[in-house]
């Protein structure tokens, strides 16, 4: 495939051929997106912080030891990653009930409210089918229906919780509580004997997080822009900036911020 | 609580206060409702039907060692059964893919196909909340959340897989395949040392399984209504009939068949 062909373009980032095809290049995109696509901005400088955080959180649970795609951050905007089969399941991972686990569940049966601890961290299991509108899936329902072998899932879930011990104490450093997010795993493509059988994909970032001030309870995550809670990028400019990541780079971003469409 | 006092009227079935606390009376209407009670009709001698079929297999489950709530059919539209805290959570016990699965699941991403064999008989658990529309569990929902302990669920799984095999051969003996069902569960209420903690409650019968024909595949369930695929009452008919109830009873139903109302 020759070097920057445009392979695949999702709602928040764009996959290019790589010059080696056992690698991609990952492209962080302005686009935000909500509610299956139904609410979109472009929000100058969101990609640059995506692609910087997400590179951040992805060095630490590289350091634990957990397999993932990402090769470099190339620059601003683009990431090398090993090219990956994803595996179509997101996996949700919640310490606190929110989002639309407090919509779907809460009711004259269980009356649950947002933040609730769960007792234990819970995983959740969706299917990355848009026109479906991602339904729920049981664990059984991932290896019956094939899309993963007992051995992946039991892998995958081993990979979420121990991700999810590492990220939680590393925003609790910063005074952030990680509420829940989403997680995508690969198998990766042409695999050497070195290649582990599965890695983490995709991007770990407050457009896949719930991030909450410890304190405050601020919201510093997408929920910015779901809920009109304030400027999505000032939120993830604030987890950037408790990472200690670059602040030359987080200003350029702020100084782009305009919202572009909103339908 | 004075006998026959109406404590709770659902779709398909009415329970009244027996003389006794520990016990409840359970009557059989002749609605059958689909589609969020969106579609209803009333069709005589249903309840009649799957008052009988559910008492016959209830029967074959106490043979086989697995506690169910109950006590006694006493005519042909009441059963005395052992009053149980029901447990929110409707099991969901699949042989082939077929129903609200393949219409969840099946797209872009996993082609399924309607009667599909699956590798192993699959659990899925759903939240008795109308309002909600019944949304899906997860096993770890139904822990964290209290509305079952570990063990609870542990006991729900082995009940609900050895129903399941124990009704899947004595269908099968019958011509019929058994393609899904949904089971409920109780807690006994005024529990002795004599009852088992958590009990088989509810019904079984065409209103809750697929039950089809193995050679012509016919279905004979409740289907029929949903989908208009025939009388609803000739296929329960046909389901008694293989079961060797009472000849007499069934004519009895057929000779009431006539729909009231469907909307």
């Amino acid at each position: 495939m020759m070097p920057n062909t445009k392979l695949y373009e999702g709602k928040a980032k764009t996959l290019f051929a790589d010059g080696d095809d056992a690698c991609l290049i990952q492209y962080f995109k302005d686009d935000v997106t909500a509610f299956e696509g139904k609410k979109h901005a472009v929000l100058a400088g969101k990609g640059l912080l995506t692609n910087r955080i997400s590179a951040a959180l992805f060095a630490d649970l590289a350091e634990a030891g957990i397999p993932h795609h990402l090769i470099a951050r190339l620059d601003d905007r683009r990431q090398r990653i090993r090219h990956c089969a994803i595996i179509p399941v997101e996996v949700v991972v919640r310490n606190m009930v929110a989002g639309s686990m407090l919509k779907r569940l809460s009711g004259k049966c269980i009356a649950l409210e947002k933040g609730q601890p769960l007792p234990a961290p819970l995983l959740e299991y969706y299917l990355k089918d848009d026109d479906l509108g991602d339904p729920m899936l049981l664990p059984s329902h991932i290896t019956a229906l094939g899309l993963a072998s007992e051995d992946e899932l039991a892998a995958i879930e081993g990979m979420a919780l121990k991700t999810n011990a590492i990220l939680t104490a590393r925003f609790a450093s910063i005074g952030i509580t990680l509420v829940d997010f989403k997680l995508e795993f690969g198998r990766p493509y042409k695999a050497t004997p070195n290649d582990p059988p599965l890695m983490l994909a995709d991007e770990i970032s407050p457009d896949s997080c719930r991030l909450w001030d410890s304190k405050s309870g601020e919201v510093l995550d997408k929920d910015r822009f779901r809920h009109d809670l304030g400027d999505l990028i000032a939120g993830y400019q604030e987890v950037a900036r408790r990472l200690g990541l670059s602040d030359a780079l987080v200003d350029e971003a702020s100084s782009q911020t305009k919202e572009a469409a909103c339908v």
